[in-house]
């Protein structure tokens, strides 16, 4: 099987390394690179590390230039998605990187993006139970986000086993990529190196009701999402540090028994063995989500951190993981395991 | 009135920043520099950026090189400080920049230092209710650490003013030169650069005792501290994240008015207006503390976050700030206010 | 003497800098702090390290805001402080941290700016033989360029001794502060960490005709420069790799004589001992420029090279070191010597 | 056909970039890991990012460790490699990731490492004219040092085609990768953020003859070679600008043409269209060297930059590639194209 495949929005950061991956994808022949305001420039003055595609043309996103492939992704601004969709056929598979089609909750999408809700497709995230059947055969995929994705891994497990109280404490730092392509001047080099900083403090991040629509049904009782997260001076990873108070009589064998039971299997996430904790490093171009988890029983509370790239495992790999599943083809096809250190 | 002052432990990093410092500082004389294995050394190739000192030579560390001076700081090994300060005259401002000093707890000391305990000093930070007091004519200074002056600062006046529950979850993220001077493989700049790491997770780290030794007086209850650290790439500074649930009934104009009376008359806390939140590159070589404070409706938590340089606020400058008020000089003499950025 | 001072473009790095250690200067009160587009806004949201001015408010620059001061900063965009000058008495000083002022030759002017020459004022650099001469009593000062300051302070020596050939080959690595505030895509964090880049190779960057003016007179023979700018992920910083041909004959020990002689009583020109190399976090936040140079007999060829920090040495120290000579003051009067590191 | 391999010094940078590129070689299957001190350890603890092979365990360097494979990669200190090498039977492909059989000139050789010489092995730089030949069927291949292969890539061409005059001049910045994983203070995270320094300047770093033996002969002149190196903050990458006078009457488009020349058919090396310039992040984690040259007319010099990744192209793919041309495979296999940006 070779399938054709588009990418539009090709020119941002989470196309780009859509695109990084699917050249190392064996099954995949790269189709149309689509953009809006950069199209008709050469590809290589876009994206200058995409060296084997640097000699193509960045094509207007439409109807036309979208036709004939057998899968496409969008990476586009939140919102648009909803629209371009609608002009695929059914049967073509249409992986959404944005955010339009991830939340289950009409009232959350408006309060948090405050436009019409374009309703919710099957999301992906495999190793959330039950989630990895639901994406078979799926001719449309909800690309979770990276700060979710990131937090999910870490804590559900012990909602799972029902170790943890449903208040989630999280803190989590992440690479500027995660922020897009778009000149901010906050955003400058200038600005971010050396620096690190916090934003969407006290409940406003869009990713808030994202993680707690992953915890809840999980736990059996409504998880409260306290969510900071930070802006760190590197390009890509997440660092989530991840807290909630221990139920009663919670021991750290149990709570290790649950994380290795829910993730004996995953290719993609990576328990580490106790006493060694996650560097961002260690997943820096890879798709592995790198945990640990411990019991602080001075505190009386439950430490999960999780690390990811928030490009790859956090948007562009954990895409590709969905096609690959969707389409049934074995899931870490083109995937890499190993980061990119030092 | 010129003071001359000693450093021992110059060639490192506390010591160094002390330097920078008091070359600054209108009443100092700059005395003995000394050390341990780079004795004999010049100075400008132990510590090129302290080009007015380039031409000094650093002296051992010994009660011969250290006699003659006014006041004597302390930028040793934990578990140092006690016997050098033993060997001079109680009538000698000595400032330990050293852990050694700032446990109450025997107990707690031997537990995370494990090493006999060498008794309490006057406690190096003036912002806390009763400190600036306490510091006034010492001739004993313990120099708080860099994470719990950045914690401490952040979260003291909601529990002074009741607004908080004694459960505080704590993520800080800071700069490598926390970690000081000796050559470590972990804290090269191939491993450092690009990731973020956690370390002493789940109630491991030294700092944890001296925050709930902080806090649980003013709380009125003992303060559990649940507290992450975290490895940042950048030299310098200190992001804290520091949160605890809400009081029944707290609003949010209670709890700005608390921080607005801890804070409105000291020079160096710097409580941001309401929507700005710190940034560590604000405070970068200066002596400041920059703050906000938040109240979390939907998940009923306090979110209060600090930024200070581990280095100058956490370390050599609050160790500075401390020695002004021992000694009945103006507290903010000599030391920087603003930050150097970008 | 307390001399009020205004700054014009406060809310840009080169205007911040100057208010950074204006504010530690003895004799200086801040008057008119004042911007284009940003004008109105809170002085703390738009420069947040200058913790002392949090409060201040930015004015918009006009003849009304500017007037009643000793002193005025332009640290404007190229081209604009012709007509801001014009609007100020004779008898206030002026110092333009822009480019207008600094070239002789309207036809080099005309071909890297593109819009009609201003005219030459008094050149900030005392270092240059006869320079701080001339700036004495001025009321009109051309801040010099920060690479040409980095470039002159490397190179003067070895010509004005007879010692190199009239060819000069400089490459320089910059940190990100010397391409300003303004956002731009290439610039973001994202884009910078973790990577070099070149620009403006083969004799397009703007200061290459201002190097071979400062370096000509001082050969007594037409230098040739060649310049290859390139962006360090840093945000400030200069090092300078500065070579040229020696001249037949010329020995080291000729070659170290010329540099001691010629910065031997200099107070911000640090010549480094044999064998010790310049770093540029060595004068991170100072106004120092420090200096090594070597004659590599294998090659036949000096290698000058030189740390700056840009937005200091390079920009606004310079600058306000050359406002105490125009004024009389102490020199070094309110500038730092040692660097903010590590 | 599937190869067994080991690498010798596996816990190294070196050796753990070929494992990395190896894991992703379809036919290769990863034999014996080993090492020195580290031995015993598990693998995990060593290459975090390594995760594929965080289960195995590091074994000491010795005949029974390393036989029974088809190839032996050697990560191990200068000088060490002849010996372990002398072990290996004369039909296992030996590929020596240090420098002990670069340089022909035992001279050379004593004077800048100060040992016995081993003797020269084929060396493995493709692209040099000649190289790819000599390497096939070779059973000992000598891998070249990172600066090495940026500059010779750089500056080949206009040597080959006559254009320049034998004295080039070289600055080139690298990622802290290439110090090694050693623990040394100079090399601490805090020391190298924000900073970029020289060493080895004026003639003395061990790659400078090793330059010269490669351009020499396309010259067919002795080139002399003025080589500076500097340590840029970030991990990995070499951006090296080279320049030398233009022979007289040389032109743009001859430059161009000897380029396109050199480089039209080769797989890894990336000549980019006029006005764009290479950005070490482009080449982050991959095989490619990204390559721009221009003639400036007014210095009469020809600077030709490029960009590679020490530890891929400089170092492990440049191993791999010619691992693959020694055994008959295709260049390209397993080795990535395209970088990992942002």
């Amino acid at each position: 099987m070779v399938l054709r495949v588009a990418v539009a929005g090709a020119s941002g950061y989470a196309g780009g390394e859509v695109l990084r991956l699917l050249q190392a994808h064996p099954e995949v022949e790269i189709g149309a690179l689509t953009g809006a305001s950069n199209a008709g420039q050469r590809f290589g003055a876009l994206q200058p590390h995409l060296i084997g595609l640097a000699d193509r043309v960045l094509e207007p996103t439409n109807p036309q230039t979208l036709a004939g492939h057998d899968v496409v992704f969008l990476g586009l601004p939140h919102g648009q998605s909803a629209e371009v969709a609608a002009q695929l056929g059914e049967d073509v598979l249409v992986v959404d990187l944005g955010a339009d089609h991830r939340l289950k909750s009409s009232a959350d999408w408006e309060q948090f993006y405050g436009s019409p809700h374009a309703g919710t497709w099957p999301y992906g995230l495999p190793e959330l139970p039950g989630h990895r059947e639901a994406l078979r055969g799926s001719k449309r995929i909800a690309v979770p986000g990276c700060y979710p994705t990131s937090v999910t891994l870490a804590m559900y497990p012990m909602y799972a086993a029902g170790l943890a109280e449903p208040e989630a404490v999280i803190t989590a730092a992440s690479g500027t990529s995660g922020a897009g392509k778009a000149a901010k001047a906050h955003l400058l080099g200038s600005e971010v190196m050396g620096s690190m900083s916090p934003y969407g403090v006290g409940g406003g991040h869009r990713h808030t009701p994202e993680m707690a629509q992953n915890l809840t049904p999980l736990a059996g009782e409504p998880v409260t999402v306290s969510f900071t997260p930070t802006l760190a001076p590197m390009p890509r990873g997440i660092l989530a540090t991840c807290s909630a108070k221990a139920k009663p009589g919670t021991t750290g064998a149990e709570l290790r028994a649950a994380y290795e039971k829910a993730y004996g299997d995953e290719p993609f996430v990576h328990l580490l063995p106790e006493g060694q904790w996650p560097h961002t490093s260690s997943v820096y171009g890879s798709n592995a989500a790198v945990l640990q988890v411990v019991l602080d029983e001075h505190a009386g509370r439950i430490i999960a951190i999780s690390a990811i790239d928030n490009l790859v495992k956090g948007t562009a790999g954990g895409a590709v993981q969905s096609m690959n599943i969707a389409l049934g083809l074995p899931e870490e096809l083109g995937l890499p395991l190993n980061g990119v250190a030092p």
